[in-house]
């Protein structure tokens, strides 16, 4: 379980998608947190996203990110074949913003769950922080940098603030 | 392909979607098409819903009617894992009332389409009503049906309107 | 019926719609389909619809994709007067991005079923592949390169995953 | 001329919309305006209602209020028949309230207007008072029915209020 | 009576919407018919949008045109202070695209209609022609030019078909 | 203006919209805070109306509560008429569940501001809470009371934890 | 209370948020209103946002104005913080263009009021109006300049009238 | 740390939300996972919710699920002020059936993130079976557990379809 435990496998729908998810990767590689990206299509390579689900566990993932948009079936379907925690993120899609995508993830049947954040490039950062946040459990290492990421957030808030006024 | 052409499946993502889909199977009675039922849940039996996509055209079905509801995986999935054509239905949720079904099923991405029906009872009965046209292109007694059916719900809107009067 | 399967009516309302439409021409031309494409706008020139509609049949199309925006009545009218499988196409509106599109074409009563597709270009590329899948129950050769689609889908998701490494 | 001013033609798509356009009747009936009411189904018996639209100016009506649920294709498919004016009631829906009859009816393209009112009981009881706004045109006596009205109405509302007192 | 048979007034909330509200004078001035504009806000100069409205009548007019952006309230209010017939221009708004001000116009109660068109210039091109239609009731000379009008739309229709062969 | 302090206005489009504003009342009850209540319908008493909102200041009102459904004018259209603050709350409508009445309620133009509440009863009563707290700028008294309010809320939520556990 | 009285506090979750809220600062300048201006995140620097609210009545404020956007919690949570006024601004968001923003200001249950404008620039102006509203209860020279704002409003919008003819 | 894997903090808005929180704990009890309710409302008792959030790890909780409707604040502000993972629990409100809940937990700016689940009861469920995945990272024995969970849901769904045969 060591071995898994500090692996992220970031996945997602289509090529377009990696302009937001590579939001996730940035976060990862700040906290230096070790991951595999992606590009699985649950429509286009349906076998693939399949064994890439149930060899998930076995792979020494510890959590799955999965970022799609419009009809956006990875994350859930992504869910329904591993007991690995998977976080969504929904893609801003054309038409209709990512409403669309945010209403295909986040409204999984009981039983099958998805923790889903928030629309575009926003959710895609805020998937790796929650992967971190997850990870920490277990790497008192990891929560000792989370709270001075905190820090530094409320500082550039602060300076932030100095440039106002 | 004689077989095949001719029996449907109607499958739904869980026992309660059964008061939707149940209008699917009342038509088709009614055009005396075959057809196989089944509960096939995309998100508690992933690997059942992938072999049964997966061998339906074998199975000699023709078409499939998926029915699902929130984050409606069913019908997409399936579309993804044959080539036979896809007929989605959106149950009507309890929160959103199937407008999360409707954009789950219908935004599909460019490659695997869904032919989309209503949200409920209506889309289920029109699912059925697609699939006679579809196997109306090969069955002329069919299309024969089809006006005689329409010629029906004209003469029941006019029956309704004398009522009316 | 020979003559009747295998020819595609692709109408849509506007001029305008074109752009969107040719989506679905370009998967046809693809699989080799042959198609009549008309601007046919059931609101400016309805008569004109009418008997495109009630003539399609005889004039030996299997399927009509009719793409539509705003209050889109061309799909839904168009299926009230044949029956062969009428496929919906939202086009992408200027003010509500095709929500209205959308809602007007899949939002059918019982009797009168129009398969529908996702808002814009994917949607009408979908309408395309989901009539190559009707027209493949009849036709062995379309379900042969179905597959082959498929499997080029699949490929080109793989070499966009590698380009990613 | 003389004749056509002064009937309303009162349709709808279906017996179950009655419930909602009779308000539009009590109303005509208040002012005294005559009135033809028809179920005309745009989906179940379109060239009934090709028919209706097309004869409506010579059958005398002056005015055709349309009241349609869901893809709501009536009031729109009526106007573009005729150059009567339309307006048209937006029936509530059960999945989504009407917001699907609202949009697929106000959303008309540019050249075929249909003037709409608001979802349910009140959009209905007001076609019935803007018809007859419309036909005080022509009317005075209408216009000085419409004054009383008004001067009714606030009178109730002065009358509840002394209620809450 | 004659003198108010034939004069519309065109109202807007704001210099922003003429944009939009100048379709509905390119129409009238297409079909002769004579018009007022003015800019009367109902919330920054609610006196005038009250005495505008209370004298519209006595000033001739025969209809009233209101277009209004966002809690858009000069349709309904003028509605309320007048019996000619109000016809309502949701603008489109900058957040939400002209959903509030559609939903502002159209919700209106019972007793105080508003005949509402499409979001932005295609519902303010209809409005002028629903303004014809309501004033060809009168006038049969707008009739002919109406059905000239229609016949015109559908041979451009054609014309754009021809340019697509 | 010693008299004007202190005094609220609570008005409302219509005798069905008291269930929900009925909880404005019991806040001001509770805070000991004069009140006005009075039905006034934008639509069906709009002269009633601009006579009240021009009288409200000289009648010695500090503030007004506006309550309205759907196409909600009677906020907006106040506090166009009156330099008081306007607070309004949008009544859940039957349709639309109160996003219409929303909508038009709280997107008012720059200019006009209407100080707006949540949908239905939590809204009402919000809206006497915040009427309160702004007159609570010129009577400590009832800073004092609204903090006292402020600890009872916690207690109860405190009481309502220890049942749970 | 005299200090207190006149000092607005204006906070915003984000510096991309000072772009919509420096329109609240230019209606307060414009009246003459002293003001602080802060960027506070209720998510980066909660402790920052908790100190504030608690001790914003003894640092003499009168009220305070909270811009945010997304999952918009900086006006609720302040709301809940003090018995000062809150007024709320929602931010025009990215993906759902406010949407969320309004929903998560306006939505508060009972027990905390927020005051909430319009989505965007027009309700950070509206919030400062409203602001000198209150204001006004205490300070009839404020009252006095209002009713010369609303003449100004009005005389621009005749302006725009004249340059319209 | 020992202490703290394996204990899960639920807490919600107010009491009425036990009945969909409920939920959360029958899965926890399923899968015999420690866990504290409580009734933690951020804005009636946001220094509760502060002190609660800033010494949950201390406490030895592992994970916080937070379920709240409307203007839903707890899960957002609980996930800034600790940097352990959080899920939220969109509460099914009564006019917006929880898309404003939904919008208010999901929509969170970068750098704070809550993995938020469907709107009600399912949601809540999929919290505690989430929350349990995330857990079983470092406990093999629930990784064990929700193996068999899955199966037993496989078979569930097979025994349901066995009774629609």
């Amino acid at each position: 379980m060591t071995e898994r435990n500090g692996k992220v496998a970031i996945i997602m729908g289509s090529h377009s998608d990696w302009e937001t998810m590579k939001e996730a990767c940035l976060i990862l590689d700040h906290f230096a947190v070790a991951y595999h990206k992606e590009i699985i299509s649950a429509h286009r390579s349906p076998e693939l996203m399949f064994q890439f689900a149930k060899d998930a566990e076995k792979e020494g993932y510890s959590l799955i990110i999965a970022g799609a948009g419009g009809a956006a079936h990875l994350p859930g379907m992504t869910a329904s074949l591993t007991t690995l925690p998977v976080l969504g993120v929904p893609i801003q899609s054309k038409a209709l913003s990512g409403l669309d995508s945010l209403l295909s993830i986040v409204q999984m049947p009981k039983g099958v769950p998805v923790g889903t954040l928030a629309i575009g490039t926003s959710g895609a950062a805020n998937a790796g922080l929650l992967a971190v946040r997850i990870l920490s459990l277990q790497n008192p290492d990891l929560t000792h940098k989370l709270k001075q990421y905190a820090i530094q957030q409320r500082e550039e808030a602060l300076a932030k603030n100095s440039l106002l006024q």
